[in-house]
């Protein structure tokens, strides 16, 4: 059955920004599709062809939706898997592979995944309850300071938590978690590794996550990242094992340390489009939605190569404000060379909340930072006066 | 207002494939989205906020529909405008202008616009119906051959005919035409104008038509068009003056010839996204469907530049085959890099039915216009066998 056949359903789990990101692409091919999200006022909405209200941690609510789908794929991995893998046992096909979904939803087998496959990722040790690392720390198992990682629903920075003294711990919700070695990095990297159902593979070009000096919050990713191609290849490398040994279909962002000594150490992995890939809407030659398509279809991958350099800002809610969002001086971004952004639809803002992302592409590099930084010095996501 | 405003609302006329990749726009700004066409399976059914069923030629319907709109426009010319006048005297923003449409609705009236304001064209005279044509090449006002044009409802190409005897003639409808000259043209060219509110304006590259050499059809619409500096600058020229003289708002595309002797004639105009900027999509900083958006909505114009070559091919239903669509080999050219179809989701093809295009996009315009013609070559618009 071919893609764009009216017999033929993708499913979507999850109708938030990446969904309806990954819509655009399913309009430009006409694919039928079918999206479930918790929230009646869901991103996915529109654009999609059936939209099914129902929690996405429900055994039913994933059976029953998936039941008639021909491929099945998810925009956030925070789903029930026993539902995908009585699906795939009934012959629905489901990308990422319930196998792959199982490893990373879960912090600690991720984790346990990279050193039992010879992956480099930062040293640390698995407890079933944050309790048991007080004990572990008073018989000289663990030393402070380290970062402590909730091993399930670890969803955006949510569920991590440095740890510098003791009583730092009691803060923390006591379940299964993970104490993880604090790594002194010079770079924070990331490559998105696409692979479809026959196994072709192609990476698209590290990028560069680059923090603001003092408030140490990722301000920029930057495409291609401004590191040395020996680095540059290593992490592709990297990234390439982890995907060969996940067999992923679809999408994978790995996430990396660049240390000082020019070690790199896999973070954590996404199997599906990313913040970190946003840029190729605006840059690259098969942006990372369409590719995301193209690998869950069995479709050959497209071009990952950029046409351009490409620099993403997040659109956060800006501090002291909740309520009602306004994008304060949007029109005046609007007004810059090679500026997108991208309005993810929510109405209400609050503090630090993920409103949108804005793009900025230049042939040149240097230009492009520069006008990233006018971008995020000029729009704000406040609430009305 | 904002645009991204839950206040704000757009309308669109229309709910074909023009509609429905600037819909890709309006979500991408989150902007609501009410949408009118005549069939209930158009293409924007799904994708904007609202829908209504209804004849874009009648009064009441769309003077209904856009009542409670903040900013009316169009995806296609042939509306009626007695309504839009209406709405526009009653205080809504109607972008194109009336008057604007008023001059590119009727050919006679279009040629006669270039003519007035001093823009080249090809000579012409109008006659009020095709019967009249017989006498006035008997007293040798007019000579065989030439092209006849029907004044009203000339969309994409209908409506136009050579006549080069006079038997030809019969089989003509007997209304309001033109009859103008053939030109002997070396490249048909054409350069899309963007223009907002506030007088701002900007042009796309010129792109050239380069036609099958044997079936007189446009293959490939090419960007930039492969022509001399100075033939370029002044086709812009003339396209920036029929925009400063129609005071359009949003996008107007110009078509035009560009004679043995390097003269540039204005062919015709449309206010509106056009099949000649499709390729700006993959290959230019701010895509036409976009650039329409912003210009409508009063927002600061995107760059018009070219991030890299970029040629499109129109898909059109294959000779003897009507009936349900299959696109084939469509999973070749997705092997190919840089190239990437669009699919405009009519279910039924049938001869030279328009279906999709493809845009194919590399650095080398070389490379890519041999690529195109693999991808003319390779996929097919027929039916199931």
């Amino acid at each position: 059955m071919q893609f764009f056949s009216s017999d033929f359903k993708l499913g979507i789990l999850g109708g938030g920004q990446l969904g309806k990101m990954m819509l655009y692409e399913t309009r430009k091919w006409d694919i039928q599709t079918k999206v479930m999200d918790a929230s009646a006022e869901a991103p996915c909405k529109i654009a999609c062809n059936e939209f099914v209200q129902g929690s996405l941690m429900d055994f039913d609510a994933v059976y029953d939706f998936g039941k008639d789908v021909d491929v099945l794929t998810i925009e956030i991995e925070n789903v029930n898997v026993d539902a995908l893998e009585k699906l795939e046992d009934e012959g629905i096909t489901v990308y990422p592979p319930t196998k792959t979904l199982r490893t990373i939803q879960n912090k600690a087998v991720q984790k346990l995944f990279y050193t039992d496959h010879g992956i480099p990722t930062a040293p640390f040790t698995r407890f079933a309850y944050t309790s048991e690392i007080e004990d572990s720390i008073n018989n000289g198992g663990l030393s402070l300071p380290f970062v402590w990682k909730s091993a399930q629903f670890g969803y955006d920075g949510q569920g991590v938590k440095v740890v510098r003294k003791m009583e730092d711990l009691k803060e923390l919700p006591n379940v299964e978690c993970i104490a993880e070695k604090m790594i002194d990095f010079k770079n924070e990297l990331a490559v998105v590794v696409a692979r479809n159902a026959k196994g072709e593979v192609k990476t698209y070009p590290v990028v560069e996550m680059e923090f603001h000096p003092e408030a140490n919050q990722v301000e920029y990713v930057i495409c291609p990242a401004r590191i040395d191609d020996a680095v540059a290849q290593k992490a592709q490398e990297v990234a390439l094992k982890v995907s060969e040994h996940m067999k992923h279909v679809g999408l994978l962002a790995v996430e990396m340390f660049q240390t000082k000594d020019d070690q790199i150490l896999v973070n954590e992995s996404a199997p599906r489009p990313h913040n970190s890939g946003h840029y190729s809407i605006e840059a690259a030659y098969t942006n990372q939605f369409e590719q995301h398509i193209r690998a869950i279809l069995g479709l050959p991958l497209g071009k990952t190569d950029s046409k351009v350099a490409g620099i993403m800002v997040n659109l956060v809610g800006a501090e002291g404000h909740t309520g009602e969002v306004v994008y304060e001086n949007i029109e005046e971004i609007l007004g810059m060379d090679g500026v997108t952004p991208h309005i993810y639809g929510k109405k209400q803002t609050r503090p630090f909340r993920k409103m949108g992302h804005v793009t900025i592409v230049d042939e040149n590099m240097v230009r492009a930072r520069e006008v990233a930084q006018q971008v995020k010095e000029t729009i704000k996501v406040v609430t009305k006066q």
